[in-house]
């Protein structure tokens, strides 16, 4: 595992062999963080892989499903304090690529689902690299599915609204989440946010200016289908308050909507679940 | 398999050995219909299944995996002809669920995401029988990482709004999708429509009633991880009679937004990515 650039995976290793053809690109989501969550696609493509560069959300216990001799390069975003800037990535990769390695680009979540899957399939695009995409269950399904909150139901949400809470240098040079709050604070949805946890007092009170209910049920999940999963369940206007009291810690996601009451009502049966499924 | 009512399986099986435990349910998430899309879990689950209740999305391919002692209901709902109704499906999982017969119950995509998980899981949680939910990967990642069309991305859309298109009977008596249009006509963010092809002709002319440029990117996905997919590529305007003409049917998933643009310039590398793929 490396964490440092290493010129030597710039050397392409079969360059004899096939002198112009470029390596294949394989993004790839790993899910939420429980191995058994990937997919068999993604378990397949990771047992082939000779050369990995992965981020900072893809867990330990994935890492331990790659072969021995694949190559790991961590390349991972942490809010903060940046490894390898977006650019510095795709460069890398397209590099790699273009003198004949084919790698695998392992994402947490889905690469396609704010995974920048996107912004890298077109820098390989541009630059003739053959690529595939791997989705990934993302987090707010293994939040979903780990809490017993719905994200859509037929008597509380007829859509849902994915959204990322991460703080962006505003014009008046504060930091602000600076979403879309009119559309957010509409009835009958079901809304997520990525990365709400910094943003949170101010979503809270942007989506109470622009009409929601301050008693609109509200749920912040930390380490959605980890051991380490908690559920901390309360209103858009107490959740602010009781994030801070429980000290929930990224990565969690902000759930908003009615269809978190279901929690309420079925997390009894879901702990009754678990505990006979950990059984078999 | 079977579609018809089998008085057998409400026999419980195992009621001198515990009269009162009820089964466990395991709400599944089958993904999009390639089996490879299968989360571990979700394999794992139904390697050990004896009873499985299936819906009409989940693909023969899928079905072939479960083994052969286990016993598989049909209890899909086609549009326009339900072989059981919702409530019908429910009663039955907890009656079974009741008389002590754990059960797989196995949907198309992801049990939270239009799947009417809730619902089922509802009645479960209030007739005191233990579940567990596996999430799949939902139609719309699946259509993303087939088409290269990425459903988030920095310059296109910061938001994704997942809604269904299903018709209803509306107040005057005619049938329409009857979403809310003003939400789905906002800029940056990309929407997803399942099941969005009988109402497309309404969805496009009121997205553009609502303020949504008429060559809005736009486009519809048949058959989305299945060997027989299809993309059709349009824009809001021209995407009802593009479709006729290709004639695309069900299950298709409408995409709208300027993310549809990627599907152009990536396509032809995500193609040779795809042949690569399957060679190796």
């Amino acid at each position: 595992m490396s964490r440092v650039d290493e010129p030597r995976f710039f050397v392409p290793e079969t360059a004899a062999s096939r002198p112009f053809a470029p390596g294949l690109v394989t993004l790839v989501g790993a899910g939420p963080g429980d191995p058994e969550l990937l997919t068999m696609k993604a378990m397949r493509a990771m047992a082939q892989a000779r050369l990995v560069l992965y981020d900072h959300l893809v867990s330990p216990d994935i890492l331990a499903l790659l072969p021995h001799r694949a190559k790991r390069v961590y390349v991972g975003k942490e809010s903060g304090h940046h490894s390898m800037s977006q650019e510095a990535i795709i460069e890398r990769m397209v590099s790699l690529a273009q003198s004949g390695h084919s790698l695998l680009r392992l994402k947490g979540g889905d690469p396609h689902i704010f995974g920048r899957g996107g912004e890298e399939a077109q820098a390989l695009a541009a630059a003739g690299v053959p690529f595939v995409v791997i989705p990934g269950i993302s987090a707010a399904q293994a939040a979903s599915a780990a809490t017993g909150i719905p994200l859509t139901h037929r008597d509380h949400a007829c859509s849902l609204v994915l959204t990322t809470g991460h703080l962006r240098a505003g014009p008046d040079g504060g930091r602000s989440a600076g979403l879309d709050w009119a559309q957010l604070a509409r009835p009958r949805q079901t809304v997520v946010v990525y990365m709400g946890l910094a943003a949170l007092p101010e979503i809270s009170q942007q989506l109470i200016a622009h009409g929601l209910a301050g008693d609109t049920p509200a749920a912040l999940i930390e380490n959605a289908s980890l051991p380490a999963q908690r559920c901390v369940r309360g209103t858009l206007a107490t959740l602010p308050r009781l994030a801070q009291e429980a000290e929930v810690r990224s990565p969690a996601l902000l759930v908003i909507g009615t269809v978190v009451t279901l929690h309420d009502a079925l997390r009894e049966a879901l702990a009754a679940g678990l505990a006979r499924a950990r059984q078999a």
